[in-house]
């Protein structure tokens, strides 16, 4: 194999979830078949490294100093949603039922992998507590040991800033099926029942 | 989201075996995470294109005129493999039991697709063939219908210059199971038994 095409191979087994024998295949695809798609996808990941940064305000990824929702007038600043990551904001607006801001730990705390508050950006989030605007805050970490462990962390500021603090609803999904349920979640569900 | 994620997320998706989802996931991942491998993945497919081209001869990519199989003194130019794709190429490759030389279709005659004797390069095999120095062809395309009938007018480019021909042989996969393989394979196996 050439070694310009082997490079080629290499970069693109570090995308996610590409193996050896796919990278393979994508690499020759791109050079026999798709061409002018090639040159695309090389010229949107020069621009979008050049272009994409993270907002000031809310670290969410931004073309801009502030991302599109903390620029908007129009959301409730009162209400800030803490999440860990743009895929959870880009998930949350797509319900069109949440007009708040949002806040992107990019992580959870993991102090073996080096993640610790400085890196989530909680001194960032601190601050923004302390200038009395946030009535709210919705810590929407994920329900793992790690993201509980998160909110209990981010819960912490929130009661020193003496700001109301709520967790999404745990529960059966709709649509769900009772019977594969974990047993944790359908004792949550049974205690909350409304 | 931001323009320039969303161009960078339809680029991705251009990737075969890579959905909406997928692409939204690695885009982010690429930006958040892995800013190194996403430059090197732009630098790798910007040279790739400029570099990688197809070998003169055998229509194989190639970064030079000739590809290394091709200039390469010690391959047996008596003999020669005709397959499908690049791909082909390697898995022979891998084998190490093969030393002549290779001619790529870059698919199969499928004249609904606009894939003629043309576009596989068949003049240009013809062209080699009258040159005389090829003693056996050996046609690789796949075992399908689209490859059988590719196949045959290559037989008869074969014929028509009186070189010797053969295929792969066809029969029970090493490590296969005998109860799942199809009867049209097994009835093979059975009529070239040895």
């Amino acid at each position: 194999m050439s070694s310009l095409l082997n490079r080629l191979t290499q970069a693109l087994r570090q995308l996610p979830g590409i193996g050896p024998k796919s990278a393979q295949r994508m690499a020759y695809r791109l050079l026999l078949h798709k061409r002018h798609q090639a040159a695309e996808l090389a010229q949107a990941l020069s621009d979008a490294l050049a272009g994409v940064g993270q907002c000031s305000r809310c670290r969410d990824l931004s073309e801009a100093r502030l991302c599109s929702v903390c620029a908007n007038e129009q959301r409730d600043a009162r209400l800030l949603c803490i999440v860990e990551s743009p895929l959870d904001v880009l998930a949350f607006e797509q319900t069109g039922s949440y007009k708040g801001l949002y806040f992107v730990l990019h992580g959870q705390l993991s102090p073996l992998d080096g993640l610790g508050p400085q890196e989530l950006g909680l001194p960032l989030l601190a601050e923004r507590l302390a200038e009395g605007v946030i009535e709210e805050v919705i810590i929407a970490t994920n329900p793992t040991m790690e993201g509980e462990a998160t909110a209990y962390y981010i819960q912490q500021l929130t009661d020193a800033a003496q700001v109301k603090t709520s967790r999404l609803a745990q529960g059966v999904p709709i649509g769900g099926s009772l019977e594969l349920l974990d047993g944790a979640t359908l004792a949550q569900a049974l205690l909350h029942r409304h």
